[in-house]
C-alpha cells in the first residue's frame, strides 16, 4: 500500500481553478489518468477539474524535463505524478502556466477518449459476499451461498475484446430465451437485460507463466482503479451458464470508465479489509497482515438510470444504489494473488473487475437482477416508470468517489452507457 | 466449405521427396502454416515434408511475384496456397527449386516455432457430447447431460495469455483442493493433473461488434483448424468452478501445435454434421443445409503419454485414446455463429477450440477424468507403471490426420507437453 504524504495535503491547490472546487471529481490530489484524442493524435492525459491535460503533448515539447513518451502506465506512478502536481499547483510559474492553459489543457466534454490500455486478458471477480448471497438465494433460497465462496475469490475470464469505452451505446443482443420451459428455447433480444455495478483495476508490472505473486506484493502490480459495468442478459445467462459459466450472457459489452485513479491517489482512502468475524481466514497464500489491516479502499459507488422518457421530459437521472467497495469480502491484493496463484501469467493492461459491489443493505443492491428479484418486485421511476430490467433508450451512469475529513474528495468520473434496441 | 478441386489431386507430388512418402503429415496437398524463426527472424512457413519452407524470405527476396509481405492469414488463403503448390511441386524449373532448397528450406525438428497468432481472446467449448455425458455421470450419475446441452453449443472464455506453443514444459500448478471435505480447504501442487484433446480454428477475418455471422456464412471466417491441449486440474476446478466456470484449474496453460491445417486443404474430409436422430433440430440461426449436409470435418485424433521411466528405458509412447472431430454435436460453423449470435466481436487471430473430443466408445475418451473415471480405474501402462492423473515428468503427445480413398492423407503434425514438477 502507498502511504499518505505531502501529495494528499488537502492544502494544496491547482491554479486550474474548478479543480478548487469542493466537489470536484478531480483535485490537484486526483490526478487521474486516460487515453484521448488531442490535436488529432491520441495522447495520454490527467483529469484536472473540468479539463484534461495533455501530459504527452506538454512533454514532447518539454524534452528536457525527460519525461517524453509517457505511457498511461508511467503517468500513474508516484514519480511522475509529483511532477504534474508540480506544473498544475499554485507554485508554477506564470509562463508554464500560460503555455498549458493555451496549448494543453481541453475541456473534459469536448475530448475524445479511448480505452485506458490495450486489454488483453480480462477477468471478472465475484467478490461481493452480499451480491453472491442475494443471486445465489434468487436460485436457491435454502442454501443460497455456496460452500467454496468464503475460501475462494470466484472468478472467471470474461470477453476482451468487447470492452467499449463510456458513452458507447450497448445493442440489446439476442440470445436463447428459455422462460417458457414447457417448450424448446426461442432466439429472441434479450428481455432481462441488466447493468453490475463493477469496479475494475488495472495491472502494471505483470508475471512470467510459472510464477506467483505473494500477497504482500500484489498492490505493486496494481496501476489504479476504474468503473466498470458489466452487461448482463439474465435470460442468456440463466440458460447458457452450466457448467461452464457465463458466455454470450456476458460477452456482448463490458463498459468502462475513461479514468484510472492511481493506488497513490487512493493511499488516504484505504481500510480494513471485510471483517470476517467468526468466518473462517483466508488460506494464507491470501492471508497478510498490511492486508489485512488496509487492503479495503472506502470508494463510494453510485448507480442511477435516465429512461427515454425522463430524458424527453427533463427528469434528472434516478439513483438505483449506492455501495461501497469496502464491502468486497477479497481485497483487490487478493484478487490478483489468487490470479497468479496457479502460475498463470499477468500481463501489463489487463483489466480485473470485482463483482458486482452490493452491500448490505436494500439500497446497497447494485444490480436489477438483486434489486427487482429478477423482476419479481419492479422498481417505480420518479415519472411513473416501472423497471424490472432495462428497456430500449434507457441510459445507466455509474459514478465513484472517496471522501474522508482532513482530505480532498476525489472523484472517479462517469461510467455511462445507453441500449438501443435488437438489430 | 471450400469445394474439392484440382489443388486436391493426389497425383500432384513435390520436389521435396520427403513429401511424397506415404503416410507423411505434410504432402503438396496439405501445406500447412506456421510461425517460425528463420535466419535470426520470426517468418511465416509452410511445413512440407520434414521442412519448413521459409514462405516469407522467399517472397520478400522475389517481390516480382507480389507476394512479399505474406501474413499467415494470406498463407490459408486458396489464392496463395495454388501459388505455394506451384513452386514446391514438380513443375517447378530447376533453378527455383535449387534456390529454395538452399535459402528457404529448414528442417522442421530443427527450428523453433512460435503462436501462430497473436492471439487476442480464447473461447473454449464443449462440443463433444459423449464428453458431456461422461463427465456428467461422474458428477451427476442420474442426470449426466444438462437440459440446454442439445440447444446451446456450450463454452466459455479461457485465457489468452497463457497458451503457450508445442514443447513447452508445463508446470505443474498449485491450487486449493478440498478433497477432504471435513476439514478446510488446503494449498498444494495439484493432484488431479489432466489433459484435454480439442482441436481449435482460427478465426480469419472478424465482424464488427454488435453483427453477427450467418452460419451460411461462417466458414469464410475460419482461417483453418489446428490440435490443441486443454491442460486441466480436476481438484482445483471441482472445488472453485461453481457457480462461474472453471478459471485457475485450466488457465496456468493451454498448449497449441505450430501448424495451422487450412480449411481448403480438408475440403476433401468434410463429412455430415452430427446425425441428431430423433434429437431436436439446432435453432434456425444455427441451421443451414450445407452444414448439415458437410459441417462435419473427419479428422483422426491421436493422444499418446510417455512417462519418465518409458523414457528412460526406451519404451515408446504408449496410445491413451484415438477419437474423431466428426463426432462433435455442434460443427465449427455453429460455434462461430453461436459465438457472434448476440453481436460479440471476433477478431483476427481469436482461436475457438472445440472442448475436449471424445466418441461413443471406451477407446475414444480423450482425457483422464473420462478414462480413469476421476481416477478410480486407473489406467495400466507398458511398463507397469500406472496412471490415474499425470505424473511429473510424464509428456503428452497429440496427434491428429485425415485420410480418405482417392486422396493424400494429410496431418496436423505434434501438440506436445512435459509436465514439470510444481516451484
Amino acid at each position: 500500500m502507498k502511504s499518505i504524504n505531502e501529495s494528499h495535503n488537502p492544502a494544496l491547490l491547482s491554479w486550474v481553478e474548478s479543480a478548487n472546487v469542493e466537489d470536484c471529481d478531480f483535485p490537484l490530489q486526483n490526478l487521474p489518468a486516460c487515453r484521448f484524442s488531442a490535436a488529432g493524435r491520441q495522447a495520454v492525459g490527467l483529469g484536472i477539474g473540468d479539463f484534461v491535460f495533455d501530459a504527452s503533448g506538454y512533454f514532447e515539447t518539454h524534452q528536457e524535463l525527460g519525461l517524453s513518451g509517457i505511457t498511461i502506465e508511467s503517468a500513474l506512478s508516484c514519480g511522475e505524478r509529483a511532477e504534474f502536481q508540480r506544473l498544475l499547483g499554485t507554485d508554477t510559474d506564470s509562463e508554464t502556466r500560460e503555455e498549458i492553459e493555451n496549448r494543453f489543457l481541453y475541456p473534459m466534454n469536448e475530448v475524445e477518449y479511448f480505452l485506458p490500455f490495450d486489454i488483453r486478458d480480462y477477468t471478472d471477480f465475484y467478490c461481493s459476499i452480499y451480491h453472491a448471497t442475494n443471486v445465489g438465494r434468487i436460485f436457491r433460497p435454502d442454501n443460497p451461498l455456496l460452500p467454496n465462496y468464503r475460501y475462494v475469490p470466484i472468478g472467471y475470464h470474461g470477453r476482451a475484446s468487447s470492452i467499449v469505452i463510456t458513452g458507447t451505446d450497448v445493442i440489446r443482443p439476442k440470445g436463447q430465451n428459455r422462460s417458457d420451459t414447457e417448450n424448446p428455447p426461442v432466439f429472441i433480444p434479450s428481455r432481462a437485460l441488466d447493468y453490475e455495478m463493477e469496479v475494475g483495476f488495472y495491472v502494471g508490472r505483470g508475471n512470467d507463466l510459472g510464477t506467483t505473486i505473494p500477497i504482500s506484493e500484489a498492490e505493486d502490480h496494481i496501476l489504479g482503479l476504474s468503473l466498470v459495468n458489466d452487461w448482463s442478459a439474465r435470460d442468456v445467462q440463466g440458460w447458457e451458464a452450466q457448467p461452464l459459466g457465463p458466455f454470450l450472457g456476458k460477452n456482448f459489452a463490458t463498459t468502462v470508465a475513461p479514468f484510472v485513479v492511481s493506488m497513490d491517489a487512493l493511499a488516504p482512502f484505504r481500510v480494513p479489509a471485510f471483517d470476517r468475524g467468526d468466518e473462517p481466514a483466508p488460506l494464507e497464500y491470501l492471508s497478510d497482515p498490511d492486508n489485512e489491516k488496509a487492503g479495503g479502499i472506502d470508494l463510494n459507488l453510485e448507480v442511477l438510470i435516465q429512461t427515454e422518457k425522463m430524458r424527453e421530459g427533463g427528469v434528472d437521472p434516478h439513483l438505483l444504489s449506492r455501495s461501497n467497495l469496502k464491502d468486497l469480502y477479497w481485497t483487490v491484493a487478493q484478487m490478483l494473488t489468487h490470479h497468479a496463484s496457479n502460475g498463470c501469467n499477468l500481463q501489463t493492461g489487463d483489466l480485473i473487475a470485482s463483482g458486482t459491489v452490493s452491500g448490505k443493505e436494500d439500497d446497497q443492491r447494485a444490480c436489477l437482477l438483486e434489486i427487482t428479484k429478477r423482476g419479481k418486485e419492479p422498481v417505480e421511476l420518479p415519472n411513473g416508470e416501472i423497471r424490472r430490467f432495462l428497456e430500449d433508450g434507457d441510459e445507466i451512469i455509474m459514478r465513484g468517489f472517496c471522501e474522508r475529513e482532513g482530505y480532498r474528495r476525489i472523484g472517479f468520473g462517469e461510467c455511462r452507457g445507453k441500449i438501443l434496441p435488437s438489430i
